[in-house]
């Protein structure tokens, strides 16, 4: 058993898989956390509950919070619809705050399981103009989490790692493949069905097709058409 | 009316109505926000309801938050009991992350709301020994929040203001009855029961009662006994 003990966001998508798995390959006793958010994918939670067995997660807690409340993205909103073109500048399927939100109370649970680092999956590279997905919001928050927690007053530092942040789709891919994911128990889409099945059209979807691509690996993900 | 939008955190108690009263004062156009999250102190929310009314906020949100799921306080945990002498450190009745959490849903409706400004009404005086109650860590939250939003992205800087920070309980009693505030509305104690009457025994009643004391206006709180 290690000593080394991690919070880790998991969406059931791609890149938290991944960070899940990098996680786990760096040695860290890992505790997954997913949540319920009104979110139109609802197929993500349990494939995120599936993916932190199968990648041996510690334990896996939901959340649920209530940001239909707040509005203002397609993605909790029933009356924004999801684009399926590529738009210019921040989408209409960004969440106000969203990542500021699930780091928070991750950073609650991380308090409570006197864990050394949260990792999150976002990236810089495709990061789709979500202005809560580049390094520089990571390493503030990150300043910001030390001031707020007991653990940081105390003089022990917690990290929040995103191993992604840099890497192409493509490269993340890879890595993944090399730690032994199964990315077909993965979704990305934004508005996948019941059971899981992506649209084929959304921004997240074309992302992840082509990086498939240009992984050179067949892509795994199970289409509505 | 005002061009001036501030969202304000408001927890029914008496900090947080002083908070909305003097944002007032300033000229915003407030909108209140308070948080079901499972604490034991309920009758809170109803009096956050009548706060936010009584002091001519032009709206109120509740955000339901499910916090007993990670645990840890003696809040909102019922195996953690409210001690009733004060203790040396940081108290049990700390909540992980709790302000961290809080401002960020509150950065979230800020975002849709195209706020100017946060208000809450921590203070760094009779902080009872929470680390994000204190000035570096608001500074901190601020800085973060300017990385995490669209308008920030854009150049519109998000303020977030603790105007008690370094007021006395005493100060903030005399500039809250200045202001017009009804004290008996707000319920500060951790274990108030289902009336909203205070137990008088626990950290936060003591302060509040040498709050009135020492800015010598008479206690209006209903206590149980």
């Amino acid at each position: 058993m290690t000593d080394k003990r991690a919070v880790v966001m998991l969406s059931g998508g791609l890149d938290s898989a991944t960070a899940l798995a990098i996680a786990k390959s760096q040695g860290y006793d890992c505790h997954t956390i997913s949540f319920d958010y009104g979110q139109r994918h609802r197929a993500e939670l349990e494939a995120a509950a599936k993916l932190s067995k199968a990648l041996s997660a510690s334990s896996h807690k939901v959340i649920t919070i209530d940001l239909q409340t707040i509005g203002g993205s397609a993605l909790t909103d029933t009356d924004i619809d999801v684009p399926e073109q590529h738009q210019e500048g921040i989408p209409v399927t960004y969440v106000p705050a969203r990542n500021t939100v699930f780091l928070s109370i991750a950073l609650g649970w991380a308090e409570v399981l006197q864990a050394d680092a949260i990792f999150l999956g976002v990236n810089a590279v495709d990061y789709s103009g979500y202005p809560d997905c580049r390094p520089e919001y990571i390493k503030a928050f990150e300043t910001m989490a030390n001031l707020a927690t007991k653990r940081g007053v105390e003089g022990d530092r917690l990290y929040i790692y995103a191993p992604l942040m840099h890497m192409t789709k493509a490269e993340i891919i890879q890595a993944g493949i090399q730690l032994g994911i199964d990315y077909s128990q993965t979704i990305s889409c934004y508005q996948a069905d019941a059971s899981g099945r992506a649209c084929g059209q959304c921004d997240s979807c074309r992302f992840r097709k082509e990086g498939f691509e240009q992984a050179g690996v067949s892509d795994p993900t199970h289409y509505q058409i």
